[in-house]
């Protein structure tokens, strides 16, 4: 099955880009996803063919026109969901990029300029408004590639080895644990020992001590969910013991 | 003064790719910034130009050399920022764009596979470990790209208006209010009646509501930090007018 990705952009060029290369490259020629645009200017309606227009209420920039991109979207209505990519949006996670990749793809609505006018997201109330993370951008065409990027090596067949993915960050709501390989020793650092000794079970413990570890240091965010959790379904334990 | 970005990475046909057009291609075009790429490739030392082998201890993926890394990035060593993008990295915000897009430039250090051995980044603090946000990508490329999308367009002269950047979402704390334009009806919604006032007060203060109700709303983590912020200056100064 092919993962159909179709963007709405005032700049298809930048279509499948990056995406054209590497792995998710390989994986375009192969077929195991496709990649179509759509110019958001062939659905203006006046024969100047504009997109935007000033803020209503004032202010910088120009505001991207709520019919131009509702018949936009209307020309792709179909099962699969729908992204608009906007600072306004909650940061998309690694949960709902798996979700997507295992459906039969996705749209994107690629914003520029100040945003969009809100009616197009309170009139099409399929479109869940996303963001990579607390930055802006120039419009969402970068943020769509990372996201595309994101579920193109979750396709089947598309990662070398398919158990990459189980360990990785955010899988288990920890940071992975860090990496090394050769050489043993550099610049008078070496290799933990653990790693060496061949013992998966100590391996796999030293391993996730350090991603605790390096998500309560880096992550206090995730930790928090992480531990809250954690000692809810301990109590959640001590408790069916007690009612034993 | 040229924005230098300097890219680490094993797929350099990757850059400028979406950067060379639109708003950032006419600024590279301008010398607003420049895009340089070095293949981390030639930095391997034996025959057989090797980057990557087994993670240390067991596992999928293949893990990325510190030696190879670090005789890469020693070959840049200047005094603008690098950060290596990884999803063990810390969110990468609007604040710390901005701090990079008024210097010199940046390097950026791009991940594939399992990621990088860690003692890279022990022998190279000055290295900052980003993530875009909680997704995992198939390389640190298509997550620079985006860093750099935000960084270009605050260069000065890049943005159409400069005064865009000032109230959009992240800078204040708070997410950006809804934008609305012509035309006034469409599917029977019409632009908020005080958007068409004209009273500059009125607007400023719907705006403001609407960035925090929508804040709240959407990103109850941003909320929980601004309010936070904002009841403790107003308890500062309320012990103010109790000293006076």
């Amino acid at each position: 099955m092919t993962f159909a990705a179709t963007i709405l952009t005032l700049y298809p060029e930048m279509f499948p880009g990056p995406l054209g290369t590497s792995m998710a490259g390989r994986a375009l020629e192969r077929g195991s996803w496709s990649c179509e645009t759509l110019q958001i200017r062939d659905f203006a309606t006046d024969r100047h063919r504009t997109v935007d227009d000033t803020p209503a209420g004032g202010g910088a920039g120009m505001v991207l026109r709520a019919d131009v991109l509702g018949a936009a979207l209307d020309s792709v209505a179909d099962a699969r969901p729908v992204l608009a990519m906007t600072p306004r949006g909650a940061p998309i996670g690694q949960a709902r990029i798996r979700e997507i990749a295992a459906g039969p793809g996705v749209t994107i609505v690629c914003g520029r300029f100040e945003g969009f006018d809100e009616r197009f997201f309170e009139a099409r109330p399929q479109v869940e408004q996303v963001s990579l993370g607390d930055i802006v951008l120039s419009g969402g065409e970068t943020a769509a590639i990372a996201i595309l990027d994101a579920c193109i090596r979750l396709l089947p067949g598309v990662m070398g080895a398919p158990e990459s993915g189980a360990e990785e960050s955010f899988e288990n709501g920890l940071l992975e644990y860090p990496q090394f390989t050769r050489p043993y020793e550099w610049e008078g650092r070496t290799i933990p020992e653990v790693l060496r000794s061949g013992d998966h079970a100590k391996i796999a413990a030293w391993r996730e001590a350090r991603s605790e570890y390096d998500t309560r240091l880096r992550r206090p965010d995730l930790w928090e969910r992480y531990s809250g959790a954690r000692d809810q379904s301990a109590s959640g334990a001590r408790r069916d013991m007690k009612d034993d």
